[in-house]
């Protein structure tokens, strides 16, 4: 991975030297475990253990000897050899395989990765819990298809990325537990020289258990779910990344991602607060979904092995998990520094018309007004007209909506008659129901006299005071909301 | 393909039936090119097409006998044998194998699909074309990260997504060019039994030419080409349903998908008018992505051939071309319908305070106030701190932002207090500049004593009438799109 | 997905009247779930469920009025609500939202389609037991890197491919466990106008339980574990397929896919058996990729919800399980009737001249040369010296390969005096090394010297008797294959 | 890209160094067209020229910067900068976009990376011309589903090669010309402030010209043609990679991987020569099929630009050019030194016995054989059951066959039992058909009658000395290549 994209800590777990080290720890342990099944002396075991830790590896000498053997697991050895007397050779990696080391140390490696992974997505749980906590009463209009649904809390919105985001982890535990076995059977994985007892001794003393059915390697459709596990996160994260740039269109924008003082927004826009970061992230899920579709075109491979996985694992590995934990830590930042618009998620709702709680109103109308002999389907008709009266432009506006400029000098002068047109009063679906002032429109097949209908039966209805009580009472934060505490207390425990 | 997105010609193209009779034609075909090469006696061919003609093929037939031997060009065959008396048998199917069979055939049936997806796109093109001159005086804000941007005419973004398809349409006619290509080259492409004089002659028959160098069929990079190129088409749709979809967003639409007098756009919501056909045709891009990664995936196969492609085949083209075919009628459809709200264009116009010319606010100070000393990175400063100062909020709005509601109430109490908010005059850029506004902003790096000085020259610069001439003159449409005239012109050649 | 690939109860659960049915119960099921929580009388839903029952759903009238009104939810609930008299209309999908009524139906629909894979995939599982069992003492060369490796059985050969598919299997099931959850929490998930305690009671009878943190439908991050895992499990029965490919390429095949009496595998060429099965096998692997990868492509969408996962879902789901089940079932078929040939399993051992114990070898002379002042590089240079002996060509047969024929007749010429050669005697490792007859390569770069040294060394190692009892010993399949019985013990339970 | 499969060209063409000498030689191009167009006077052209020519870019400043203001493109200009008195700052980057530096430059940069896939393909068509022409007269058997087929030269198999790459070439070179395109028209594409004449200058010096619809950025549909281009070309060097790895399975190779002399197949195996670099080759197909799906996931974007596309185009050009070029030149590699072991090819003809002519048995059986009363599909059968009967082993080795060995000492016995089976005499198809020796097979569903019918009419038509001799020349290469000599002519236009 570029410099750009990646994150330290992953390049070590997967730099030259750490696999070395791996590779050296991995032949000390089979020595060890054959100490321990009595297969060897103690005394010969440390003899290699005191040479090899008192001369570190080579990592030129290594690569030299991998150009011309052209075997990167043989060269090691040849490189580890110069440091033992040749007695002590015949002890070295005897009767196992090169896959034989390098199973168990590439098991490690991704769960050291993995681990580092966890760190990152703990921290912004965190995070999304205290943006939880801290919003939960900040009223703003839920959105489906783009367009304005119920109201909700923000703090509900941050809920369901939560949630995303622990469903994603929850994919990724269960696939990282494959990471518990490896294998130590032999060049086709069928003990041909080696004691399975040995396999079982050394892999436990690394934590691991043995994976009966290996052939010459793991068979990879063990670590596959991994890599898609990890791609699928970057995915919720690009989702909530997505929601946060929709929220942040300028205009009237909800919430900002964070914006350093010094920081330029475009060479040639001065006044421009682009959200980089986030959009950077949908970069990073785009990678994400194609190293995953690397890693999982190598579960097919011929008979006992072939060694086309290598070169994808030594790539795409890596870079998969550099784009994971860039992705989390990214997205960790812009939250915890968020802008975040209250008056503009209340400014949204105003001129949003009392839509918000159309589905609340259609039900109560629905409870009431079957005794006025209206049927569901009416009920239905006279919300959407409501809904669409209360959006209908004034005459003015109209007129300006309908001229289609032939030129810019007319542009111009349309912006002017618009820039001087008086402000409109907001009107509501919560006052124009009560009122029954429905209107028939044009958008919707709906005809007057079934509008003189629908403003009878809500004249009759809304006569009484108990009724317009309650309806004024659907249109609260207080009874929309009202259900979101068991969000709360189902998924943060909280009451 | 399922009904609901399948299109009825492209069905009828990859049909049993169609497949078929093609399958018979290149038989007669075959046939009729040894009549030409003095192969064959007019008289045979004669007997055998009468024959053939007279008798209708029995899907029926074919199927029940592909399900005994398992090849279903035998199958045919077969089906076919049964109307030749014994001595015309030797004849049919001569020397060749299935795929000589099938190849040309397959090439016929891509071209005519790919000739609907021409006329799908001519019409989709057309009616981009009828946009963009309709609407080319009609102005709006740019978006670059979902910012408001400089400003433009609608009909030049149109533009833009003509370009796209046109530029997409290119890259089809390009590697549907390779469509011209078949082969009749025997069993392993190598004319074992096959004169390559009749391979040229059948294939120029039906308007093809051999393509030299075949295994036992076409290898398949040939037709790959042409899957992305569709693929990567509807990606374009997607794309441009995508920036509607944006610009649909509720709050200030500029635009609107069409909606049917008696469509619901929610059980739940009868407010909703859901653009979604649009969003239908982001799932018709993931899918073309996949079917055509499908194709992709069949480049590869074993020496002289193996027969993996074939199932791909049978269910990735005919739906990629129902994908690709519903995806350019579903956009044209809701193009030619489209609502366009040019008021409401307006507004977004006038309430980003004319940051859309920033950029030549920039321009034109930085020319200017190098003789007051100022250099570019100053000037720079000016413009962000101006943008950042016509959006400063009303104090009393202030508050509402930084208020933190703790419970329900207190959001019910903040929604009140914000609908009673005075309408806050709207400052722009083209005033608080000249008239030497600016002021320290929390947001940026930029000290008290710097604004002074910009002040001071701007105080200095502004004194002239010319100057304020000319700066307002930034501002306007005329000025501002000046130059779209040349991408009608290089584009559509229209002036 | 087409006929040729479809598997029926697939079909039929994604069926539109299997849908329909679906939606029914659903709707029922909040109704009898109001009822137990004493919100509706339970006199009201008989009536309701009664006259459902007693009036099937006409598909025709719910895709004539879907095509009105653009929603098929709505279309379906205006069918139903034909046999209702106007005052039931108010308790039928009451405060909920399309996806409320759509959700669980698609839950418990996957929940079949995964139990048709179980059962297929259990099938699977008992013929590769049951071969593994057949084959257990069937002996065979491994081949790595298709280039033959140590000696194993068939059966444990079987046992690898058994244990990718378990593992593929126990992947599947942890990802099925999400299907679990489903949500009943209205348009945005918030419960604006549903009582938490409905959907947990509604979902509690149908076996199912709340996901809290739904928007308007579940997020796709729970479903798309499912689709990898079936397209991992494709992959592992294309990896096995390939194996069987590669084992049947002709020449010497050790194993056939089964042949049908009357099956013609070429229409030119009579004699080909050609393993159209399995090459289609990697076909479905192919495309369950591609579909696997659409529904992955889902994971992100905007806000509390959009459409465009409907689209691919319609389509890749079912077409997954078609895919997948065909896969399963298929393999099965072609285990159940695969033709083996142990006798060309001999045949090849013989042939690959004891290379198949060339790591044993390698061991027990690093273990006694050690003595005579060898070390591991000397030892592997024997080995590796000693397999390019064994195979060296004859003088007479080296000609032929040296001969780059410049005409026809004289490939003819070779062909006949390659036919005449007279057949080699085949050479093995077990004794060539005893013998100590190395003989300097020209493809390795080993000195005379250095072949007299080895000569030498073996010489005096193989004057010992008991040397070269356990020198033969380790070319028996009872020592090469003595620890496989840990596989069948740990992977089968048996001894 | 990782060291291991970085070229270093590439490498160079990608690095920070040769990007922002690029980003330099464009703004310095800018000024330039502006001289030509009289928009600047020459002279402060050549003083920003000579000031920033003699003071070489500092990547560590510029990095520095890029880490303040988030920004790379500004922070480059701000570096140069430094070396500008304050006077000359207003006349760079002028009026224009970060993108309108960034594209030309990265434009010129794929030029340059495809110049030297260019180069790397032009070699390796090189070596398949010479390969073609060398092995024109080595016959081997053409393999279809992997089972032999028809008899082929070796040459004409490496002419399908050819071919194959030649026809990804031309689609490379088709998308490769979308790179004479670029755009310098300002932050939303429209010319705000930039004259398009400005442009079409600019671009003219660098050989480009003006991409009329563009937003800030040339829309991503310009490139992905290329990716994909590239990324199929890869596929078709993994195709050709893995014919030979199946011609080099061991047993009897037809063809190897150069070996060097120093090099170890296997740690634990020394008499492995393992087909790595094929198998590699194979790796980086499935990782130029992710880089090139990334890159094509970047066409959607959001209206007039975001910039997640970035980040995806930062990581996947530079990693699928390399993974390209080292395809190139691995296969080349391979080629050049490939061994290829005519004996073993003429050997697997002998042991086909006669079936790579059974399609032209099959067409002089139907030519003659009607006469005598058979049909199509009697003469088919014919030759199936003549196929079936070559291979039919003999009793002694059927008895091992069918024995399934019950342990290992059993199967020592049967692998000795094998060993000392003499040797079957290898009957041909060429043989069996004339002396009707046809007998019934327990596979087919051929009944004695039929085959006695068979037999008669065999006898009957081979009783002429001419038909004997024609019926022996159809199992000669001069007759069954006869027409290979047309693939050289179409394709190399060679004699």
């Amino acid at each position: 991975m570029i410099t750009r994209y990646a994150d330290k800590r992953i390049s070590r777990i997967f730099s030259d030297s750490a696999k070395v080290k791996l590779w050296q720890k991995m032949e000390l342990t089979v020595l060890q475990a054959m100490v321990d099944l009595s297969m060897l002396d103690q005394e010969i075991y440390s003899k290699i253990e005191t040479l090899w830790r008192s001369h570190s590896i080579s990592i030129k000498w290594w690569k030299k000897r991998d150009q011309e053997i052209h075997h990167d697991l043989n060269a090691f050895l040849d490189e580890r050899y110069r440091y033992l007397p040749l007695e002590l050779h015949c002890y070295v990696h005897k009767n196992i395989t090169s896959f034989d080391t390098e199973e168990a140390p590439f098991a490690l490696s991704l769960k050291k990765a993995v681990a580092i992974v966890d760190d990152y997505c703990e921290e912004l749980k965190a995070t999304l819990i205290r943006m939880a906590l801290q919003y939960r009463y900040a009223i703003m209009n839920g959105r489906t298809h783009g367009q304005e649904a119920e109201m909700q809390s923000f703090g509900a919105r941050v809920l369901t990325w939560f949630k995303d985001l622990e469903t994603a982890k929850l994919a990724l535990d269960n696939a990282g537990d494959n990471l518990k076995y490896s294998k130590l059977s032999g060049a086709i994985g069928k003990y041909g020289s080696i004691d399975p007892a040995l396999e079982k001794q050394a892999l436990l003393i690394l934590g691991l258990q043995p994976y009966y059915g290996s052939t010459q390697i793991i068979p990879r459709i063990i670590y596959v779910p991994l890599a898609q596990a990890l791609s699928n996160m970057v995915s919720v994260i690009d989702k909530i990344a997505t929601d946060i740039r929709l929220s942040a269109r300028s205009g009237r924008p909800l919430m900002q991602e964070p914006f350093k003082k010094k920081q330029k927004g475009s060479s040639a826009m001065p006044h421009k607060k682009n959200p980089i970061l986030l959009e950077n992230l949908e970069g990073m899920a785009k990678m994400a979904t194609g190293f995953a579709s690397m890693i999982t075109s190598t579960i097919k491979t011929w008979e006992e092995r072939t060694i086309e996985q290598s070169s994808v694992e030594r790539v795409a590995w890596p870079d998969l998990f550099h784009v994971t934990v860039r992705s989390l830590s990214i997205l960790n930042k812009v939250l915890s520094g968020l802008r975040v618009y209250p008056d503009n998620m209340l400014e949204e709702i105003i001129q949003s018309r009392g839509v918000y709680a159309s589905s609340e109103a259609k039900e109560f109308l629905k409870e009431h007004l079957t005794a006025h002999g209206l049927g569901n389907e009416d009920v239905y008709r006279i919300v959407q007209l409501a809904a669409f009266n209360v959006f209908k432009p004034t005459p003015e506006r109209m007129e300006i909506r309908e001229r289609i400029s032939s030129s810019f000098s007319e542009s111009l002068e349309l912006l002017d008659k618009m820039r001087d047109l008086p402000q409109a009063k907001i009107v509501s679906l919560a006052d124009i129901i009560p009122a029954a002032r429905l209107e028939v429109n044009d958008d919707l097949d709906i005809a007057q006299t079934d509008v003189d209908k629908y403003n009878l039966a809500l004249k009759k209805l809304f006569k009484s005071e108990e009724i317009r009580v309650q309806w004024n009472k659907l249109f609260t934060p207080a009874f929309l909301l009202r259900n979101e505490a068991v969000l709360y207390r189902e998924i943060l425990g909280v009451e």
